[in-house]
């Protein structure tokens, strides 16, 4: 029997969302007051979800310690803080939507699991708007 | 890759739960409170969950102003402030449980999305119940 | 030292607002949606607050349980899916505004609480809108 | 068409986390503060996934009235207030981390559930930290 | 008898804090990452409380409505999807910090307000962080 | 003009209620399923409320980090993951109801704050009772 484990993170960020391949107005037309050329920005809440068979030893299916350092050095670090646009490399030439920078955190935390766990990552932008990717 | 994108929205209003095939009896006690036949009421709050592929000019699975308001007129309109049974053809005779409005809401919305995009709502009556329909 | 005890409590309601005396087109420009005829509803939310000094045997303000039994009988038995418009005397005659609730249940809790202890009540209408009441 | 109902519950209860056949400072080294001889606790919240079709003559998948009552008696009464250890006979030779709690509750309610009905169950053992079983 | 009103609202801003009279150094010294050059922001999330007498034609202290499309004008239009540093004049030479901006909301609905009602503002810079303004 | 900070912190620990001068039979009724001789637990979540001026040179009332870990050396340490009634020397003789922690905490915090900040504490035992005392 599988059990999925979540633990909870955040990071406050800015970015300003805009593709500069297109004219200011089809820029401003799609993406409203978050095209504003000043920033704005998020408290962006995470849940990280890992599935996996539970090992008897320890009862964990992951130490959550481990967790909680794996979203730390790969999520919270290089973006708690920062300005998304400018501060991140993954975002110099990607839009920085709640659906890419919830790829590029999964794709940070799928690189440093083990292939015996599944992952889904969460990223509320507000508590109104969020996103899931699992990977599929 | 796909990634599901998630809106909150919610409304108020009152409804009974009732069948009016039942004798008074019966309907008490099965529904017991949730009976009164002057109404009760609860703030519904919403969770709808749109999962698709990434569109790589805009960064988005869907915008989340279009989705917001295919929300506002697909649901808050005719639901808030509403009396289910009452007011919602829908309702006349269906019993209102949070199940049936669930299903409700997710025909509503499963009408007006693209046949690429996978559709699940979420509808909370209280804080402590809750719905889920996917349309499996 | 004096300290302050909380405890939270629900009841779900159906409820219009309108004055009988005034025109129904006033009735709409004030109470817009709420003035609906057929009612509409909320989950009300609660918090009971009382403060008094601790009872060096106990430990204690007020035994919780206390508290939590006297918030049922004075608010949530009356009040829980009820029609606070028909089915509670209090507002055959009040309009059953998120304020004026709160000041009647802030009444009932009043008289039944030790005159050495303070009371403060908030009621949520909405996770979004709500009032609080102590007294003065 | 099949809907899932969720309901909302809770328990308080001590443990401690170890595992007898290791040495103290094992113990230590994995369980860190967790391994208080003396116990520690939470504030254990859980939601019960129930999915199924809707019985069209009362609008429901299950009763929320049975299923509370059923959650109160298998989960609430044998594990509220309780230290998991020592109060709580699953858990004399089984490690209460949170996994192994949301699978005791999981085979705690699967076992009164009529089989057409699917059962999930999230664990959450603080805000920020909590775990889910589907049986899968 | 005197009644409060709270009403929730919220707006996503970037932001740096730092002195311009004080060295990199000690900027970075006292706010730390909070300096960044680039920004980083928050959805800020607020509570403006109103109390007053509850009018006995109406049964509200304010018109909610009335509240809502204050804040509205007065904050949310102003602050929200803006870089508080560069857009806000009122922080051109005001360090933005928690305390500042809730000291200028305050002022800001202050001056749109009956002088017979009294205001208290409380603004979530992130759900462990915030700061209160009640003008005394 | 004064503004108040406020900043959350949590810590998990096992407690039990009782009055050693009281029979079993006293004990028991009065505390109930609290006078588990195994203990029990929660999950406190702290608000640590200080209200002062607003320094002109920073913006702070307090600088939000000194706050965050003073409230960590004073009662995350101590608390944290521990037995109330064995672990912490303040509770030997004195029952750890919540009334009693807010108490101890706010002296502890009180006792390393300035003379010319106000300090008020809001403990929550579970998400539906909670104690405050700012002193008074």
């Amino acid at each position: 029997m599988r059990v999925t484990v979540h633990r909870k993170a955040h990071f406050n960020a800015a970015h300003r969302l805009y593709n500069p391949s297109w004219t200011n107005e089809k820029n401003d037309e799609i993406f409203g007051l978050c095209n504003n050329i000043n920033y704005h920005g998020h408290n962006y809440e995470l849940i990280v979800s890992v599935t996996g068979s539970i090992d008897p030893e320890t009862g964990y299916v992951i130490d959550m310690k481990v967790l909680k350092d794996l979203i730390h050095t790969e999520v919270e670090l290089p973006f708690d803080h920062k300005n998304l646009n400018l501060d991140v490399p993954a975002f110099k030439e990607v839009n920085p939507t709640a659906e890419n920078i919830v790829v590029e955190i999964w794709n940070r935390l799928r690189a440093k699991l083990s292939l015996s766990l599944d992952l889904e990552v969460t990223l509320y932008e507000t508590p109104r708007n969020f996103v899931t990717c699992s990977g599929s």
